[in-house]
């Protein structure tokens, strides 16, 4: 099947580019030094490519993605880079013998839900300047040593530069960088292990510091970190079917919509159009100097601003070589 | 099971709102002059709550959703408020006997593809000024024969005053529906037909030209439509866990991030917080005045900024009364 006959909105992986990505990477990241994040693509069909790859560790956002990943036999070592209280799952997950599970712990609680989950390895997040999770530096020893307390093996830190990792000039990027892995180093001083986890796609070629850099948006990218001077090209993009067109008013209409694209980081991108707005199901957008006006039922090309929660509305990939659809991948990591 | 201990982020609908909601619409648009739109909630558990009310005939953005809808017995009488191409989905509807699909057309091409797929009937979709679909009011009544001439039932006109329904101010909204509906009632002249389909939440009450309203948010309700003067309270929220709490940097999260959330409409609310921003599957947000500060593992309830992007990212809904999960609602007219 040709891409342009699919039913749509669909998402469309442009695999040539996809492999390009991840050889760049590997070749800077190789084998377990990259970390992938799961969370990116959410595909376990994708986390096997990265695996022949020799990228054996992965990084999970939530306890599905765990789940699901140990389920493909990619559970050899799963960092569940994210706070979980959830000691239920998290004990059904510690049972199984096909899966080696990390989770992050950044404060009394956590350390607790990962001692009673039964879960035996963790590492301290620590926040880095990034206003999500982790601990403040200075207080990881105090946390390593509870964790230790309670019979968890403390394999190291994490910290993600994730307020950094946007950034546009090069310079910032890199010194921000700079900044959030001296906080990080502070506290892996104070914790002890191995692991030093952090950065992202943003950062790959910054952060010199870590011993494992998580990075997920490099596969499949986006319009947000194509902005940057990153040598990873889109290879994502949701095929769309052209479903109006109203020259009188200077517009066309496709059908995808918000519900098949992450908006946070604003309007997708149409080439040679500019986009004036999504709604549920439709984009409306109008044809820019010299392009020709789409006609209706004509194949187009959608853009996301943001891999992450664009991928996280579909239920699979179609995977193109020389525009022939050549697998189907399903996103089988999706919801929680 | 107590809301509080579901296991999150999770979709929550509290019934007696969702009810009261319910019950104030269809005082004003009783039965069928009241064409709920499923888009907004994606759901035949509610559907069919609505249908147990009178209102049999409902709006539907996309295949997959009429499709679901007949396959629940709701297909008494669907339309398709939105362009297609699809002949080969559109062949497989018309063959159901337990299904009435009326198709919104715009275009010689959008009414070769309801001829082609054997669609029996038609509305004339008339853009009233949305730059979405819809032709324009001046073209409806050649459209309306051309579509004749290929042997389709025309009922009469569509047209959605969607650039009105979320102005602030009520007065602005009265002029601008007024002025669409001018625009549909002209159109509306040149069709014939008995139907003309239009209004959404924010115009129920001021939208007094159409036979049917189209109003779908307004079960559920969501921050931007709850900033508008209507009676309808917001039913939904995504309940989620407090998983960090970093007093000395000022902020707490929980885990309701972007897959959780429509974000086209901006950042959700957490009452007695300021939110600050949303990542993947983190919301980071701030006690406000004298909230006091949460505490890591607490139940927090999130309100989305937009119902339709926000429930298209869920499996299901948990129905709430009393504090108490009376019902489980599977979101089944998600995807395409």
């Amino acid at each position: 099947m040709k891409p342009a006959e699919l039913p749509t909105p669909a998402l469309v992986v442009d695999l040539p580019t996809l492999e390009e990505n991840v050889a760049t990477m590997a070749r800077r990241w190789p084998g377990e030094s990259l970390r992938p994040h799961v969370k990116a693509f959410k595909s376990t069909a994708l986390a096997k490519l990265l695996d022949r790859v020799g990228h054996h560790g992965f990084c999970a956002a939530t306890l599905r993605e765990v789940e699901g990943m140990a389920d493909a036999g990619l559970g050899a070592d799963i960092l569940l880079a994210n706070e979980t209280l959830d000691t239920d799952r998290l004990a059904a997950l510690a049972r199984r013998d096909d899966l080696r599970l990390t989770i992050a712990v950044d404060s009394i609680e956590t350390i607790e839900a990962a001692a009673a989950g039964g879960v035996g390895e963790v590492l301290i997040d620590v926040c880095v300047g990034l206003p999500r999770c982790g601990c403040e530096p200075a207080d990881a020893g105090r946390l390593a040593d509870l964790a230790r307390d309670r019979g968890l093996a403390v394999r190291g830190v994490m910290g993600y530069e994730g307020h950094i990792v946007g950034l546009e000039d090069r310079s910032d990027r890199r010194n921000g960088t700079d900044a959030s892995m001296a906080d990080l180093a502070a506290a892996h001083q104070l914790v002890g292990g191995a692991v030093v986890s952090g950065g992202g796609t943003g950062t790959w070629d910054l952060n010199s510091s870590v011993t494992e850099l998580q990075a997920g948006s490099y596969t499949l990218m986006d319009t947000a970190y194509a902005a940057l001077d990153l040598p990873f090209t889109q290879a994502l993009t949701v095929a769309g079917t052209v479903l109006s067109v109203n020259r009188s008013r200077g517009f066309a209409v496709a059908d995808v919509g918000l519900k098949a694209l992450g908006m946070d980081h604003g309007l997708p991108r149409v080439e040679g159009h500019d986009v004036w707005f999504c709604s549920d199901e439709h984009v409306t957008f109008a044809p820019r100097d010299e392009t020709p006006w789409p006609s209706v039922g004509q194949a187009i090309s959608v853009l996301p601003a943001h891999v992450d929660p664009t991928v996280a509305y579909h239920e699979r990939m179609h995977v193109v070589r020389d525009d022939e659809v050549v697998d189907v991948w399903p996103v089988d990591l999706r919801n929680w």
